[in-house]
């Protein structure tokens, strides 16, 4: 079996490619790239050096329009940007005008939709979808199956627990209006979420600020403040040994 | 590389196909479709005109059967069949037995099981699992993650927010008698769930009613009524201008 | 299309193969069989007889090691077991260092992480992550998007809802300390956990006890006692017909 290399297609040194793998038109691939069997990179799409992309993903994925989509203009897409030291999973999906900066991972089954930017050394989970115009900073961490809905902006050093779910629509897909107040989630440097919280739209959540495990944010959370309960409620400071500055 | 084409399939004209792509006996690809790299497209499968199917896909599949799965009586299953104008995101699994109404869209990686019907136009987002013996009327939009079980039945125009949990056993997994009380979820027309929400078994959602995000929801929900928290309970009438009728 | 077999692979009689198949060196396939189209199976993986393993999965797969990681330790894993008639859906990933014992069937884009254990005739769902030192009995049921969090700890019989979530840092990724205090989920024999419910970090749920949906667990569960709620409290005793021993 063999690799579809198309002719314009650039690859540097020291690739170790798997078997069926399709690198599609002005792919450029940096030097000593390892690429499972199966993977798919898409036109245009740039990967620097010392990259890992684990079988049947797929890379710079076109997005599909619905016509009862929320977000219907079409833009046009920059190629898909995986910088040096990305390491990807198996069977994931990153999209065309999607960048993975220096040392991310992405792990199996996640997705990273088109307009999204995700930070140096941030960690992706598995199963976790990063939706569209998402931006992550540097250093954080989302866990197994989180969901970010599209429009958050998470900063630097932030920890997002398994099963955390984002919204960003607060008409539940009613009225023209909702379309004016879409609004993702905003979470400032070293905020925490705990496992399976469910977070309003439109919420910011404080620097160094946390939130209990299973809760449901209906409020912005003060600064390095703990909330939980449905819906949440101040409990305490977060303590000190866990602010960010102690770290 | 190459494609396998099974002699007896049919494939009518403008089909624009990736590498490696798996079409198996007797099945019919209408005018004008696209397939991506490596779609398995099992024997049987009736897709209609102008479908999208991304990249890993794998279309009308046969289920397992475990000895201790709750169906266990075999039956015989009708192809899987794709109506005109769909798209299908990379790496789903619609399985044999299923069937998508005209303009159905499934997002990347959401599994569609057998003896189930999704109408025109509904949307299945990103990682949603619809399971088996379910209907769901047109115009529906299932968000990223959420889960619809089992013997569930969904009217028009209803709504399920991400990472949504329906339920259908109320014993657990437990007792001989549970058999006969199996009951998915039932939405009206118009009904909305919010993010992360859980359905206990059995339940109905009444026309145009609203479960906010988080909430457990242990009792029916009267029609065009808000509902919320753990249990959910009654909180004010949906907002006239959120109303179906309205838009 | 073809198959790659390695010329150190051993397959035995019966095998039913689809198309792009690898096979890696020195994995063994017992008799009869089943395996479907693009599964790729990494080097060293034991598989027994009558195995079903379907498109595109990905069996035997390589950790990756994020520099951010919580267990950073590099191990020499041994190679992935699958014995004799278990079923895996299409599109999992079953890490290199995973053991599935006799009859366990994964559904589709499940994972089983390395240096994992699952018991005969265990039931892994839809989209199930199972991640690294985890111990499952025999005769679980694990179900759609379920998320058992690293060093949980899972006897027989118990039965685990979709979208449960567990965790196992209470510092939420900060602290050196907090790897001292890294501790998964215990469930004792019959223990069972109501959907989209969230259990903390180091939780004893005790024998045949019964956790409500959509709980919150913060406190360990008494043996066949009923929890509920956010927090979960006691609410009754588990019915006598739904005890283990009246199956």
């Amino acid at each position: 079996m063999t690799t579809f290399l198309h002719p314009s297609a650039q690859v540097d040194a020291g690739l170790l490619c798997g078997h069926n793998v399709v690198i599609d038109a002005h792919v450029r691939i940096g030097t000593n790239c390892q690429i499972g069997n199966g993977v798919v990179i898409h036109s245009g799409t740039q990967i620097g050096d010392g990259v890992r992309i684990d079988d049947y993903s797929v890379i710079g994925k076109l997005p599909m329009r619905s016509r009862q989509s929320a977000m219907t203009k079409e833009v046009e897409l920059s190629p898909c940007i995986i910088e040096d030291g990305c390491m990807i999973g198996a069977q994931t999906v990153i999209y065309r005008g999607a960048r993975l900066e220096e040392g991310v991972m992405v792990a199996d089954l996640a997705t990273v939709r088109e307009e999204s930017a995700i930070g140096a050394f941030t960690i992706i989970g598995r199963g976790v979808a990063v939706e569209n115009k998402v931006k992550i900073g540097t250093r954080c961490k989302i866990e197994t199956n989180a969901y970010v809905t599209a429009l958050s902006d998470i900063d630097d050093d932030c920890f997002i627990a398994p099963e955390v779910t984002f919204t960003n629509d607060r008409f539940l897909g009613r009225t023209r209006e909702r379309f004016r107040y879409h609004r993702g989630v905003t979470m400032l440097r070293g905020a925490r979420i705990g496992a399976n919280s469910t977070i309003l739209p439109g919420i910011t959540i404080g620097e160094d600020a946390l939130v209990g495990a299973g809760s449901i944010v209906t409020h912005d959370v003060t600064a390095r403040i703990t909330v939980f309960g449905s819906p949440a409620r101040e409990v305490r400071p977060v303590p000190t040994e866990q602010l960010l500055e102690s770290q």
